[in-house]
């Protein structure tokens, strides 16, 4: 078998013979002669060949083949390439009646979204569902490239903990062979740790875990989590300057490597210079007086998230707002507490597009106080031990914060429900496929 | 406080003043003036200062400070410069007797791996053990930035599951909700289920669990797989290819970036040319032959692996191993079966310095053919649907492999204990720290 060309190089052959391969997306037939449109990796493009030929290799929707032809330049075909073809080489043919259209732009925006995810391999073949987990992987390697170029160590922590980050809710438990073990909510106390270990500045790309029976369009049990942490800061206001800075990075190569994935969602994705930082506490105020909207006890709702958004955009021109300073009740037991009002934090989430995308904060890096700190929480000291004992021996202050990937992802495109952005979804109904 | 400098950019400060943060490493009186060296991420540095200052402050090992002083070159300081003190500012203190010393090279080595783990955080303060994770981080790396280079497109696969990938013996389960799941032991039946989704080249860095009981230097019940998967090859020989090119690329980038690593531990890492590929039958013959060696069913157990790796270092001057076409009754369901012979399989391990780093091999693409090997290992096919309907609708022939990131750390730097090359290793008795 001739050498593969990829579809994405086809302009690079011109008046040149080829073999291509990949899926057969569509076929029309036109007279005599038939277009069939070949689908791989990189793109789509046009081939055209005599009827006869489809018949007699039975080629069908989603059979994929090898195709021979020679490249000629063409206005009306997709890419501006078609391929006249000389040679076909069936490899698989589908056996089954396709139980939903791959093909179909119109009919694929109404999938309803279980029988989008119950045929979840076919309907990532449509090319524009495809590219959600392209633009994915893009946001990961800038996270990694990002972080990377600014000193941080990617490290791989455990996932079977013996006790949970918060306190024991939420975990799904783990049989262990003789013991009961959890699954982690967050990397927290090993990214803490492994700064403490000399790190300092420490990321990592993970699945998390989180037994939550809520089942929103914007929780998943289990996700990816976007997770740094790095020592030596002034206070919280270094974390955020570094995710600042890493949103800019990320949506500066977006723009530029992936505008044509934008396009297919009609989104833009304007670059912020400043991200503002909003203490919760003005937030709920400007809800009050700006949308009649009372938050209980300092912290905002879903609908909160959206109007001070709305706010945010019409005051700032921007998509994206820190909420800083959360009330101690509010954040986990380690974070640091302001000196001036220790029932407020050094603490903030990061609302894009209406939705939090990121919680973080500066972490009690002393011993007695983060003893203390459990203690008047109740939580047993015993069970964190392995955590606690790492603040004894010399800890700098320290904070970082939690991504969530996949809804940054459907954020930057639109996605109305997370699911759409994770690969093979888990939730409280859902483990298949 | 001043702006924080590096201890690696001392270098690129001579006779200025600066002021460097970290962990006090050692402290040595000589006279009147003492002697303190400061250790941060990126080196250790010399410091000087009297006596006195050093009382005054309170300074002891493993505290935390910022040391403000003038930069001078030295030779025989750490690293060539000493920084002659001007102030001191202590940000955080031991409160209790480190358990183990970090800073003694020579009680290092003997620390035993249960004390080493116990007391993780503090014995990876040690810049010896501390390497073993940036060389990690590089490793994870170079398998990214490979396989993007090649077409590759990451992805993040679930690892709670709803039955295992080769028939539900080894795995944990996890309470979901109201029913029980499972802990994913390889990425790969969703590895697979993407090529078909059109992505055709796939990768994963993630956990992956294994429920076994057997505690061995060699095995971790929770570790990191490095897995990549791929479409439209002609069979299991395209997959050696692309490993064989990123083993390449991984020891030149280690050469190049990490040497004093290496140095360290006493390792070269030599780059190959090629990797042999010997089928395991052969590999049986001459263990019997050159060692007396007897193997049940063409396998190797892990002395025979040792074995051969010796005997190929003779042969053919290579550390490196690939031992092909293993028995069908030796892999699991989806491993493609030989054309001339189907009792043998497309299948390979990859062998460096004695031990398996890697498996992989090409998997049945047909339909039928699939559904038939699972009936004759009286598996039921219902518990599979979610991957076996995938194969209904135009599968392109794709293989693929996964390396154990640990075992190839381990083996890199010629570690004993495939632990030493986990950050918080979980095995059969430890989920702590």
């Amino acid at each position: 078998m001739d050498e593969r060309t990829l579809i994405k190089d086809l302009k690079s052959n011109p008046d040149k013979e080829v073999t291509i391969a990949g899926w057969v997306h569509s076929i029309r037939k036109q007279g005599k002669i038939t277009f069939v449109i070949l689908r791989d990796r990189t793109g789509m493009a046009q081939m055209v060949t005599e009827g006869s030929e489809i018949k007699k290799h039975d080629i069908r929707n989603e059979t994929v083949l090898y195709a021979t032809g020679m490249v000629s330049a063409d206005y009306r075909a997709i890419g501006g390439f078609e391929i006249k073809l000389s040679g076909i080489e069936v490899i698989s043919r589908p056996v089954k009646t396709l139980p939903i259209i791959v093909n179909d732009k119109a009919d694929f925006q109404k999938l309803e979204l279980e029988t989008m995810l119950n045929n979840r391999v076919l309907s990532l073949r449509n090319p524009v569902r495809n590219v959600i987990f392209k633009l994915q992987a893009e946001i990961i390697d800038s996270f990694r490239t990002f972080l990377r170029d600014h000193g941080f160590t990617e490290v791989c922590t455990p996932k079977i903990i013996a006790s949970g980050t918060e306190g024991g809710t939420q975990l799904f438990t783990v049989d262990y062979f003789d013991r009961l073990a959890y699954l982690a909510q967050s990397p927290q106390f090993y990214k803490q740790m492994l700064v403490g270990a000399g790190y300092e500045r420490v990321f990592e790309i993970g699945h998390v875990y989180r037994a939550e029976e809520h089942n929103t369009s914007r929780h998943l049990n289990e996700y990816v989590s976007l997770d740094y942490e790095m020592g030596f800061i002034e206070n919280e206001h270094d974390i955020m300057d570094v995710e600042e800075l890493f949103i800019i990075f990320l949506f500066n190569r977006v723009n530029e490597n992936l505008s044509p994935i934008l396009e297919q969602y009609n989104q833009t994705l304007p670059v912020p210079k400043k991200i503002p930082r909003l203490p919760v506490k003005e937030a709920c105020s400007i809800l009050e007086k700006e949308y009649g909207k009372k938050m209980r006890s300092y912290d905002l709702d879903p609908e909160g998230e959206k109007l001070i958004c709305e706010w945010a955009k019409k005051q700032y021109s921007t998509e994206l707002l820190f909420l800083t300073e959360y009330p101690a009740s509010k954040r986990p037991v380690y974070t640091m507490p302001m000196e001036a009002n220790p029932d407020f934090t050094r603490s903030f989430d990061l609302l894009f597009r209406g939705l939090e995308i990121t919680t973080g904060g500066q972490r009690i890096h002393d011993y007695q106080m983060l003893n203390d700190a459990f203690k008047s929480r109740n939580l047993d000291t015993a069970d964190f031990d392995y955590y606690i004992d790492t603040f004894a021996y010399g800890m700098p202050p320290h904070g970082g914060l939690g991504t969530g990937l996949e809804r940054l992802t459907a954020q930057i495109l639109g996605l109305l429900n997370v699911r759409e952005a994770s690969i093979f979804p888990r939730d409280r109904g859902r483990i298949l496929p």
